[in-house]
């Protein structure tokens, strides 16, 4: 006895977000409208993760007065392909972990799993920012924005690091092995900055959140950055630079322009790539961008390849906040396999 | 009455390939397999170019015997979506020119219009490297290879430039304005060499002909290529450099060595971004991949994301040569529009 044969309820479909400090469970109707969420803390470990998250399910069960959600879906960050977390910066020592396996086995029911950000990605083309855009009055809520289906778009969420998913061609792209969209390890420097991936100069060290802190802090010991005052400049964190910004600090404002010019040539290697439509910024970061993203439209139209001669992609905000992950998770769970 | 009707001949399709220096007709059967090609050279001036192009058309007609083959594809540089070439730095002078238009014109037929490396690609995957990567015997020809489609593949064209054409999740990919894949322009190091497209540290400067050329040039000049001896070091060609390297000079050895380093830089990018199964290394270039490709394997195997996590793509050297562009060009004409 279904809410479908009932007639009372639409379908529903549970997602649940793994991230480095908390889990999130999100049900979502047909429509990806959110019926309810919980969260807990990410505990350390393959086993007490796996008790998180089945508690999570139970929990959102409850709340759904018993009622068992139609679908099951995971997101979960690092490398993951067939359910299998390979590795995972944000989850130590979770190595060639068979989450899927884990929790089908547990839960008795299918579980599809993808890449965290890869499910965020399907959240805002389907049912954020992409619907927006493709909506007949977009061209009144985004600036140059014509309505239209988004095909080809990348949703990239700024955070400790730089992660993204893919579309195009009309469709999620997950590439042979699951792996596509891990864009913050682009080199755009080569023999810069030292990732933690063991490189130099991926993307991630020079526009994620980590980065706006580190251009922060080298403002500061450079004297660049008076609002830092003598407090310990290697503890200028984005949210101060943020605040200083938004209350007319040139020179803050002047870290988060050279932000946006590191953000604008990622983008442009991105568009020379792939060429989409639309960039949507997501993630932690994201909070702050108004700060940033009218300087990164102007850097990626200055440095994309083939300038006037081609449109310059649309760069908006995310619309789903820290639920993307978790509506894209149950949307996953909710598309034939 | 066609073939098909006469149960004689199969479906025959024409394929254009535009070059900097020259213009390709290439008649292939429904399998890829080629019947007959021509060439001319590229001629200054868009009117002079569909007048080239048009007197193809009727040279393959000829060799068919007046058979009019079913459609017509054409493969062009540069940055070309529905069927206009929007800008091309080896067709100098054409710019937002609607070859599609122009040629519908002249011929009273539908031709299909696209860049030439993405029709490379189409080739390459369809009926080249790609297929042989699919077929069942394909273990025993490439190392390393597990038969079974190809799903997700780069197409790289190592020439003046470097081009690429992508396929994700089994599709040709042509991006939201048809300007997929101008990987060559992927900035791999910020403020690095400078390009004509007028930005700085674009791959192309590094892993291209040209980079070769420069990077021979450069070791020339430092005495660390004791072979270019007291010739104008400025005129090291890339072609010197093959015959040096083959006959067992070490120096000649070090800088394909330090070109592979660059080249596999690059495609650790791409395999960040998407992940593929397989690279096919084409164009000019591709006459010496014996001297780069293995060192460039070594170089993806140990700069790419992931590391040894992640299964490493496959790189293979194209297998159609230069008729590449005109097939796959002739396999775009063929497909459902």
């Amino acid at each position: 006895m279904t809410g479908r044969h009932l007639g009372r309820h639409r379908d529903r479909h549970l997602g649940l977000d793994v991230g480095g400090t908390k889990c999130l469970v999100v049900v979502v109707a047909d429509d990806g409208s959110v019926i309810t969420t919980a969260r807990q803390p990410t505990p350390t470990g393959v086993d007490a993760l796996v008790d998180t998250l089945c508690g999570l399910v139970a929990e959102a069960q409850t709340a759904l007065d018993g009622e068992r959600p139609e679908t099951i879906g995971v997101g979960v960050p690092g490398l993951v392909g067939n359910g299998i977390i390979r590795t995972s910066p944000h989850l130590p020592g979770v190595i060639d972990f068979d989450v899927a396996g884990a929790l089908e086995a547990r839960l008795g029911r299918p579980v599809a799993v993808d890449n965290d950000a890869t499910c965020a990605a399907l959240a805002e083309w389907r049912v954020g920012a992409g619907r927006s855009l493709a909506s007949p009055d977009a061209a009144g809520q985004v600036e140059g924005a014509a309505p239209g289906a988004v095909t080809d778009a990348v949703v990239v969420t700024l955070g400790t690091g730089i992660g993204a998913g893919m579309i195009a061609g009309g469709a999620l792209q997950h590439g042979a092995n699951g792996f596509a969209g891990e864009v913050g390890h682009m080199v755009i420097e080569a023999n810069g900055v030292p990732c933690p991936c063991g490189r130099r100069g991926c993307w991630e060290r020079y526009a994620s959140g980590t980065a706006l802190g580190r251009l922060a802090t080298e403002a500061a010991r450079a004297g660049r950055l008076p609002a830092a005052g003598s407090a310990d400049v290697d503890a200028v964190r984005g949210e101060d630079l943020a605040t200083w910004a938004r209350s007319g600090d040139d020179a803050a404002r002047a870290v988060f322009d050279e932000f946006a010019e590191w953000l604008g040539l990622g983008l442009a290697n991105l568009t020379a790539i792939a060429d989409p439509q639309l960039f949507v910024i997501g993630g932690g970061l994201s909070s702050a961008a108004d700060l940033f993203l009218p300087a990164t439209r102007d850097a990626l139209a200055r440095l994309q390849f083939g300038g006037e001669r081609r449109p310059t992609p649309r760069i908006v905000a995310a619309q789903l906040g820290e639920l993307a992950g978790g509506i894209g998770a149950a949307l996953l769970g909710a598309q034939p396999r």
